[in-house]
């Protein structure tokens, strides 16, 4: 479903990248770091290896940034979406800097790919289940996420190749039972949304039949979701 | 378009009044308030008097967030959305507090009323205009905002009654000729865009021409803005 | 009133350019921007078009804050503080970078340069109008301010040619009715205030009749502000 | 191990909770939350299920600081570290406050809810399987926690019953081949890193054969990892 | 010098205090704290010892405001500013919460108080042997603080009844022989200090013999310091 | 007892020299800093000098880190922890850039290494003092520091030798009477404590007699603290 030419790291801001480095740092080294006095600071050169065959490559911006941020250089041997050979170990990537930074970032750096690489094969092989089950709808994200770390989270979906779905609350309008409650009902809890979220945003409304999915429809919802639907009759309207 | 009963104050959430107001008093008082010595702590009563006959009320959740931060209460006579009376002078609200406390409070709350009312006020004299002229299209804003301001002049154009458009680059996906310069074509800037964005946003295509328009609908585009055409033939497709 | 020779991009700390910068494009995109995938990170040129003819080029140093933050470099054909050319179009600066990073920063950046370019071009026909006039006093601003934009409107009103008052309630320590009531007389309010803020700040007296102005001036006193005086008693000692 | 008595939530600072639940509620809500305009501020009470029969309860101060932080309060039928019952749904707790701050909240709390009872339970069942096998070693976590998210990951392994060994690289010093090689020898490496970690911080040594392991505990080493040591020989000397 | 009526804790904006409590107790416990399970959230009561006899108690906010933002009270046997007894130990507050909560806050704010009264004694002592002295001159404070305390260090200061001085370099100008020689002269400089300062702020000139004080005066400086004067001609001139 | 080959500036982590620098930075320069506009942007070189013979510098990497910040460099004449000449004035560094740059880092620098040098002084001398008197036992810090600022005092105190003790409540626990009486026993304190803290962390009782001491040694304790004895049977047994 994803070009494989397009970049998917080119959706991700500089300046976030920097900010998330920064943080994931000063978690991990709130005041000093005792060992860097035995390490010091002369020049290393430190090497990735990948110890799960046939992973899916995916994070390497954040990996680059936090080694970024230490004065580090980071070379990829591989690239950002790519499948990792089927060797025991992979050597995907080349840091170069001060030992003690290249340690500095060590644990950040890989907490992170760790999970993006994760998130990512995951993905790919849920993504090649549906295509070869031929199963024409699309698999897409939740808000799900671990707290503070959405955008490595959602990132890493979508180089696996799954549909990122809304981000957060500010983003698509998703109306439940209890929006509907509260509104008094379907067609009144669109309307109200709508006069907020304008034309530019998508609302999508959790429906349990099929009178519920037609009032949506016909209130203006841009996407009707069936839950709770045995699989054979569900459908995703977009 | 506006449903009177919807109190739009609901979707801005609590802990972003709470950063708002401590920002804006940090900047009105980095370090001392020399002139709090002068008039101590005793309990006042501060009236909001607005003197722009006929304007309408907006942005009233952010002053009272900047006098909720300092310990203040503020007892509104006016509700948000109202249009003030055609008086020289209204009284629109009631501030209780610490007298240093008022004073601190009072610039930075008045510096955000005065725009959020004003952009407010204009938004709704607009909107009168266009219904005057049974112009039946929307009008919306941009994000050609003050930096750092955008939350409370978004709003205040959705108290004003007008559609709110895409709140950032984050939001709904707009290309321009820049975009569809780089990818090749509109069809495949939209396809790329989608691959990312997925189905829950939608794509806006900016179009200088009928032909760009229908490629653009074809691709899957949400949104035609047909840029540059005559007024007599503009049309907003949603 | 301003030395040509003086460039007043000097006052700005660079420290404080870069947290204006960053906190302006996280407003921009809080998250993902995924239109970058379609125009990726080749390297491009854009033009600044100015199409105010006569306008006074304000606010440089926060426009090419905004884009080093992205990486990318600005070249200025004119000069801060400079009057455009009467032209329907200037090309007032050149802006090189990744695609994707010169979209990133456009809307920020222009948001910024167009807001501190009109004030400036409003001070300095203000200043005109008063040195037309023969007018001798000076034109000063207030903290009227947009919440959280002040370094950058009072640093286009310096610009403009325009005084730039006090800064903040830490700065000049300014004394209204509230204070006198609450002090007992101006005399102790400027003594309380004077005790406070030191030798180092000035103390303004908000005074309605010629009696509060002499007894604010042997107070001791450094500026009296008459207000709501009819113009031609008004008298701005400093 | 851990003392029935003890009531875990009291090793979290009060304000690194509210500082966590700032972060989540704003990483889910960066600007507006349109749906909020339908739900509305009245009053409502919502109802936590766990449906993880035999779970362990942990993260609770976390999911109470998210809801306190929005006006909502929250009141446990469970006490944390407590084994939910065997039923398919438990009633873990009872929120209460404005409709629109209980849906605000929803999505961040049960985000680090349920990380954080699958990490307890699954230690408690690491635990008790050490037990079984009458192993009288100790678990002990790791660095390896999500960036950004470790008090909660490092928390509920402690409610789990497993070692929290060091938090970060400022605590306990690790040393490992780096440092080892780095520094010239063992012992030198732990002479260096006990001059700057003093007598409060204990010096771990990561040795590969039993020469290395007595040399660094000569040096002064007050743990000693043997690393890649076949179980029946592993030792963890304390 | 300072009126006995006067409070000066009126001059700190609540919201720095807030700030700057949450600022000190991250410092002191940047994750977990363990003991805090050994003593738990009973309720205690607990003294505030001053042994120090004849200090001045300064600072008061600060210690406040740290056991405010963990939920305690404090309540104060003495006044900010009021001299202690000469007892060996003097009970000056109590402070009651939460025993965890009391001991997270003891040391930071025990460590602010004890800077503060430190500072505020010293410069009383020093103001009565001026006093003594029958020195007409004024004693100031500088920029020559403890960086991230200056808040703190200048209030004490206040408290002690000495002169604040600038607080910053955004305060009043001073102008020292690089400004002078930069710009080519001390009037010069003055002229462009004061196209930047305007009227609102101070221009204090360094000057090292009497040519360059009447030089300054000419120019329009507000205050001349005379530097590196022997002390029998020393003059402030504000 | 600290190697001098060993360079104690690798114990600081990079990006929080840049946030202390940053912050610093800030408090001198809140918002503009009108001299700056006398001195330009012209390339100057800049000296320090010490003028305290004898004194043991400490904390250059603070001090370069604020000139780094503001786009200078700075060349040290002298090593961190080398003691200074005895000539009335030593030159320590030279610092380039530009002019007004410099005149904005001057002072937070200065600020900085003038209590970074005097604290490692201080220690150097006590430590000649032990050494000399052929006191056995060591030397040790506090958490007694200046809000803010421990990071730079604790780290002035390794380059003159002195021990560090525990640098915040997350370090190693320490036990003292409240957490004692709250357990019920020195023996149920440590219990629980170490229950928390694990084995990784070791846990100090503060103790008032010979029985109390062995107590706390028999439950697990690594340190015992001997607090009030008299000094000829002061021990610290770590």
């Amino acid at each position: 479903m994803m070009s494989s030419a397009l970049d998917l790291s080119h959706i991700i801001p500089p300046q976030e990248l920097i900010r998330l480095a920064r943080e994931w740092l000063a978690e991990d080294t709130p005041n000093f770091d005792p060992a860097g006095v035995c390490v010091g600071s002369q020049e290393v050169r430190a090497t990735l290896l990948c110890k799960s065959p046939g992973s899916v490559l995916a994070g390497c911006p954040f990996f680059t940034a936090v080694f970024t941020e230490l004065g580090c250089t980071v070379d990829w041997v591989y690239n950002e979406g790519q499948k990792l050979g089927m060797e025991l170990v992979t050597q995907a990537a080349v840091v170069r800097g001060p030992a003690r930074c290249v340690l500095l970032g060590e644990r950040p750096a890989l907490n992170c790919l760790a999970r993006t690489c994760g998130i990512a094969t995951l993905c790919r092989q849920l993504l090649h289940t549906a295509q070869t089950e031929r199963w024409e709808g699309q698999l897409a994200g939740t808000r799900k996420t671990t707290p503070g770390f959405r955008l490595a989270e959602k990132y890493a979906m979508l180089v696996g190749g799954i549909s990122m779905h809304r981000y957060d609350l500010s983003g698509m309008v998703m109306l439940k039972d209890n929006h509907v409650w509260a509104s008094g009902s379907i067609t009144q809890a669109v309307r109200d949304a709508r006069s907020v979220c304008g034309f530019s945003s998508k609302i999508e409304v959790e429906c349990r039949n099929d009178e519920e999915a037609i009032e949506a429809a016909r209130a203006g919802a841009d996407i009707i979701m069936l839950d709770n639907y045995t699989p054979q009759v569900t459908l995703l309207i977009s």
